[in-house]
Order: structure tokens, then sequence, then C-alpha cells
């Protein structure tokens, strides 16, 4: 681009798997001249982008933790000299991850900035499962939520468990024993729930089991940030509870296949 | 597809664009054989699957109430025949919209079922309004609650309203009236709010305002269904508040252009 054309797109580049990127993002990172780049996001993503320039500015990427302000001022510096800037971000660039305060800072600056949506983490871990968030048989709807707060205070978990809804907790790994603890005193101990790392992606593996089973569920097969806790009577449904009611399993899929290992 | 190889994918259409659907999903469509679609889904999707069979199933599409019975005995058939189906829903199949139903009708009938993800509109409709769900000033997540109950009641709104999380309600146009009514016992009644209707289509029309006046402001502007109702201090954070924060605007975009119409 050239003159005063410049813009940034924030671009979500959903769960992993580069198929679901939009047909949209896809187009836009096309015509990128500047990429930068969160470290959740799946690194092959350069590929729909040969001709721009790719920064790395994850918190916990190779330059580790570059700070907000640096990465927004990145953004203008170079939409100012007329390029097309696509910030890429992890899921859907509108939940969590700090876009409200980057839309912020480009629109003071008085930078044109468009969005383009995309799959976030909850949704690919509930097609990992097979499930519904809402199976109008259980709840009404799903509740999105950072365990991860700004100052490093709780979520009402009990507020949230007493709306009945599927509770979708995003950041959540290294309070997963806590939260539990805490959901059961507002839900049966029995209620459904899983755990799913890397949700979308070919590293994706899965717990299910329940409230009262799944932290140790989850801890005992290794898994980690970053993952999706599902809670809720919905997510209940999940064909591995069918497979193995009294159990739990650990699945994963690699390149399209799904392999199944059950554990006593 | 030949011999017992049938089966069904669930593909998540998006808001309307066809652009906002995944690569995943375009490629899925143009291996189909039979696709079955929903009504609120934009019609030219068909142009992805050339060489499909289509079969419009929509509540209020041109077959009027195809009953959801009749709509999982016609996948278990062509699924059986060995044809690959593909069941077309809109915004992101596992939120709201039955699929719960749908997968375990096709689990008991033995069918094999993949599942591709997609925008759901809520998302379309924050970037339309340029904000994100879950600004971190603000909250510390997002409640996507369905209006419209299988029995007629209503959500517990004053409950949703007091986890402090954004509320995306779907569904919710036939009563707006009544539910910011009862939403403003739990929240200030300058609560931001705005209406989105077709987000993330070439028919998207917006309306900003607050608690108080949101349900006026969309009626006088024409807006109804389908449209999403955003309300939280997130939402606050919309460029159009930023424009005009003592009126109200209503805003479409067309083609990729953006008209702002303002009122007094």
């Amino acid at each position: 681009m050239t003159g005063n054309e410049g813009k940034v797109t924030l671009v979500s580049a959903g769960p992993g798997d580069l198929d679901l990127l939009t047909l949209k993002a896809a187009k836009v990172l096309a015509s990128a001249d500047v990429v930068l780049l969160d470290d959740l996001v799946n690194p092959e993503i350069v590929t729909l982008a040969p001709q721009a320039r790719v920064i790395r500015v994850g918190k916990r990427g190779g330059c580790r933790s570059t700070p907000q302000a640096f990465i927004e001022r990145l953004m203008q510096r170079y939409a100012r000299r007329g390029s097309h800037v696509v910030r890429v971000k992890g899921g859907d660039a509108l939940l969590f991850g700090r876009a409200g305060e980057e839309l912020a800072a480009l629109r003071h600056a008085g930078v044109t900035v468009e969005i383009v949506n995309g799959v976030s983490s909850a949704f690919a871990a509930a097609a990992g499962l097979g499930v519904s968030l809402t199976h109008r048989d259980h709840c009404q709807g799903v509740i999105f939520v950072t365990a991860h707060l700004r100052d490093h205070s709780e979520p009402d978990w009990q507020a949230l468990a007493a709306t009945g809804m599927t509770l979708a907790i995003y950041m959540g790994m290294s309070r997963i024993e806590s939260l539990c603890a805490t959901l059961v005193g507002a839900l049966p101990t029995a209620t459904p729930a899983a755990v799913v790392q890397w949700a979308g992606s070919a590293n994706e593996r899965r717990v299910t089991g329940t409230l009262g089973t799944i932290a140790a569920h989850a801890r005992a097969a290794g898994l980690g940030s970053p993952a999706i806790i599902l809670v809720g009577n919905a997510i209940g449904e999940a064909a591995s509870f069918a497979i193995s009611p009294a159990s739990f399993g650990v699945n994963s899929r690699e390149a399209g296949v799904e392999h199944l290992r059950r554990r006593a």
C-alpha cells in the first residue's frame, strides 16, 4: 500500500487448525504488509502471508513479554506509514485477549481499524467432544468466563453456577482444583465436566468427568494450558460419556484420526 | 460416495457473509452430496456445493415448519445410502439451534457425524460495533443466552445481570421491551446497550443506546428479528458511542461501505 491508506485489521486466527480460519481472514492475510502474531496462534499461519513482515509479539513468545503499549505503538507506526497491518489473535479477537484496549488505542490515534471474526476455542472444544454448548434440554445459554483476572481476584463462581448455564472457562488450568471446589458449593458434584487442551488443533486432548473428578483426571492425564474447562449438564451429552459413563477417557486427534485411550 | 461410507457433517454457516465461513466449511460443502439448509442461512451458500442436492428445512422457510424428527430421519436415510450429508446451521452449530438433539439422534442411529465450527452472530455484532465482548476494564466474560425458551418461560434476567458480564441475547426482539425493563431492575438504566440486526451480513443494521432507551430506539429504527441484543459496559466502548454519546445512531453496512445516519 502507499500514501496514507494504512490501516490495521484485527484478524481472529481461530483455535489452531488453519482450516478453521475464515475465508475473509485468509484474504486479509494475503494482503498484509505486516503481521503481528500472538504466541498462542499457530505459527504456520504466516504461510498465508508470505509477502508480509512478521513480528512476534506474544506475551510468552521469543521476545517474551512484549509490553501492550509497545504493540499498540508498533501498529500505529506501520499504519501511519501506509502499511496494512494485520494483528492476529487466537480464537475470536473479541473474546478476551485485550482487543478492547487495542481498539481504543487505535481509534484514539485516528487509525482505521477493521475486525475479522473467528472461531473461539470453547466452540472447538465442544466440537471435539461432539456436544452442543447449549442443548436445550439442559440450559438456556453458555457463559464464557476467564479465570485469569486483572487484579488476581476470582470471578464469582457461585453466582455463575447459579445461572444454570454451561460454563466455558478460559485460562483456568492453573487453578482448576480450587475453581472446581468452589463450583461444587453451588452445583452437584456429579455435574458433567470436561477439559480440552489445544482445542481445534492437531494436538487436541480431551478429558471428561464430573465437577468432583475432572481436576484430578486432567492432572493425571497431564493436561495443562492452554485449555478450556467446560461444566454443565449439556456437556454430559458428549459421546465419551455415552462410551464410558463410569470411567474417564483421554482423547486426542491428529490429522483427522481419532484415538480413544480409556482408563479404568 | 459409495457403499456404507455415508456420514453427516454439521457445518456452521456463520452469520451471513459467505466470507465468514471457515476454509473447512467451504471444503466440506464442496464434497457434499446432500445439503440440508436452515432458513436463516444465506441461501447463496449453495453456490459452494454446486454438485449437491439441496433441501431446505428451515422452520419458517418454503416448506414451513419441517418437523425436527423428519429432518433427523432425512439425514439418517441419506447417510445410510452412503451420501455425505451436510447439515448447514447459521452461526456456530453448537450454540442454540438444536444441534444437541440432532447429534443425539444421529449417534443413536449409529451414523458418523462430524462438526465444523463457525462464527456466531454475537461475535459479528461486536465486530460491527467495533467492540470487544469482554473489555477487561468492564467485565470478566460474556453470557450467550436465548430469550426464546422451550417452555415459553423467561431466563432469570436478574441473576444473569448480577454476574456483571456482558449479555449477548439471541432471539429476544419480540420481547425486547419486557426484557430490558426486567434488566433495569438489576442494572443501571444508563448501562450501554445495542441491537444488531442481520449481524455479519450485507444487510447489517445497528442501533446503540442504553438499557433505558434501546428498545424504543430499535423499534423506531424498524429493527426486528434476527437480531442480537448486547448489554453491558463493554458495549459502551463501541465507536458509535464515542461519535454520538447523547444521541443514537443507525448504522448499516452494504458491500463493505459504512453509512452512518444519525438522529437527534
